[in-house]
């Protein structure tokens, strides 16, 4: 069930400005035992939400990973989204209007320290598992280092230290999209929302590589009407727009900046030095066709974290390999944490 | 050097409409011989021109495959383009304006047929080599299966049979990044360069992949003043201006158009069916890395052409490889045309 924390104090970013106040929308499932020593927490990713049942299908249900019979499964709204945290949606106390575009940038390290007062609120002080796929990993990775004993055993999904070049250049690529938009900038709720479509439609292709397209988009054999015409067009389209429906464009720059603040080595020395602070045994999952969080690029992470499982579970579905495959990944975590 | 071929006659496209009269720019390097005997045809990519020696650097020079002391090199620009072909910026003689977006939409095949008209007017009726790289490449392959005898022998760089679905995904992000800019429809050469500068920067992540991007783009080891900043962000938008110094908005919908008209089957049966009409020795080239043409995608040219030599040339500058690498591709093809 969906609940709100309010902390009436100021929450100072890492960029420098301060928010008056913090507002954190999370979900629980299942009880927590009275020993508290049976809670799960669950970081979410891009553009989901805390109701982690509801965009992880498989997940939280008897006999699975997140099963809410053993487990007190939370997941909270990131720091700057717009599914009830304080974010660009969200009024700004000091003028009683929505933030729009005056909200703040936030970095994964500000997402994380909400949840950590969070946690205080419900009085965690420790959780069996902390995990989290892709922006989700990211969070769960830096809280590890900025809290080593919060989690008994980590969790990292189809995620990475730090944010690659090729990743950031599909930011940037999307960035452009959104303020091609003339409408972004409006202070209104559907402000760029065409630059957000487009933009969308960019991430998509990141999510997926060539094999998945190949699998789920294949034109008709016999071909359409107009030459110029593929099936893969009209889903671009309605991605995009199915976003817009449930999405706010300013939020959408917000979570695309905090990806680019991801690094596990800023002002730590390295990556390597940060990712040798996990103290929990961690489980290191990556997908075999992942263009974003390639196989090749966790071998730091392995080589540093120093009590590491590593899997790779082989699918044509890329990054989105996480939400396809719960499978595969049931199974893997599930062995994990027994 | 730079010249035009003016064709005054009506030319039918395959959408079904009428350009009333053609231009094409071409330019020669060498000297044909007396029997005709040693001309290269190269079929030049998405916004490059008819001047192969500027866009493919190591190719038109001594003892390299298009030496222009032994070869008559000719390449013209594609219809739709805006280097002096017929297209979006030339004069509508039935208007005395420019087209714009008014210029109808064209296909690798009216391409082809645009310059089978050339190489009429020149008096060429087989070629020696008849060579092309990425868009390039489905005109040279579109070329082969439409007269046969043409090429002596065929080069097929960094290329494919058809438009896959992750490749249609790709321009149709960039389309929606077009048609995000409010000036897109305007009647002016400027209309639409925002959405076009996006619309590049989102082709550049198909053009190269995490390896490359990774070898050059990395961020600075130091860091940056924001934890939001990354090297690779002004690149994008750098390369996004860049195009637009250089191409117009509406030639780059055309041609964003045409290669997803690209299907070497449509009308023939099948792929198989068009890629076995193929008569001419045929070198096949990949690049490992290459996102847009991955080897994989090359079995159904190997199986299909009649007379095929593959190569797949190691490299980690993806579709890009096919400018990077021209030494190794210089080996390649100077061997198979000796």
């Amino acid at each position: 069930m969906s609940k709100i924390f309010r902390y009436d104090n100021e929450f100072r970013l890492e960029c420098g400005e301060v928010l008056p106040s913090l507002k954190v929308a999370y979900h629980t499932f299942g009880s927590m035992n009275e020993e508290r020593s049976n809670v799960v927490w669950v970081c979410h990713a891009l553009t989901a939400n805390s109701d982690v049942a509801d965009w992880w299908p498989g997940t939280v249900e008897s006999g699975r990973f997140l099963d809410p019979e053993k487990y007190f499964v939370v997941c909270a709204n990131i720091l700057g989204s717009c599914y009830g945290t304080t974010g660009p949606t969200e009024i700004n106390p000091a003028t009683g209007q929505p933030w729009y575009g005056d909200f703040p940038r936030v970095t994964v390290r500000d997402m994380v320290r909400a949840h950590q007062l969070l946690a205080q609120h419900l009085g965690i002080k420790r959780v069996k598992l902390l995990i989290g796929s892709s922006v989700g990993g990211f969070q769960s990775m830096e809280w590890s280092v900025m809290e080593p004993d919060f989690a008994e055993k980590c969790a990292f999904i189809a995620t990475g230290a730090y944010f690659h070049p090729w990743a950031a250049a599909f930011h940037e690529s999307q960035q452009m999209a959104l303020l091609t938009d003339p409408t972004f900038g409006e202070r209104t709720p559907e402000a760029g929302l065409k630059g957000m479509a487009a933009a969308r439609s960019i991430a998509l292709l990141s999510y997926r590589g060539g094999k998945a397209y190949d699998k789920t988009q294949a034109d008709a054999p016999e071909g359409y009407a107009s030459p110029f015409e593929h099936r893969v067009q009209s889903y671009q389209r309605y991605q995009g727009e199915k976003l817009c429906r449930r999405f706010n464009a300013y939020a959408y720059q917000r979570m695309l900046q905090a990806c680019d603040s991801h690094n596990l080595g800023r002002g730590r020395g390295s990556v390597e030095q940060a990712l040798q602070c996990i103290k929990a045994p961690t489980l290191l999952v990556s997908i075999s066709s992942d263009l974003l969080f390639p196989p090749c690029d966790h071998q730091v992470m392995i080589d540093n974290i120093p009590n590491c499982e590593y899997h790779e579970i082989d699918s044509d579905f890329g990054h989105d390999g996480f939400l396809v495959e719960s499978d595969k990944l049931n199974d893997i975590i599930q062995a994990f944490m027994n």
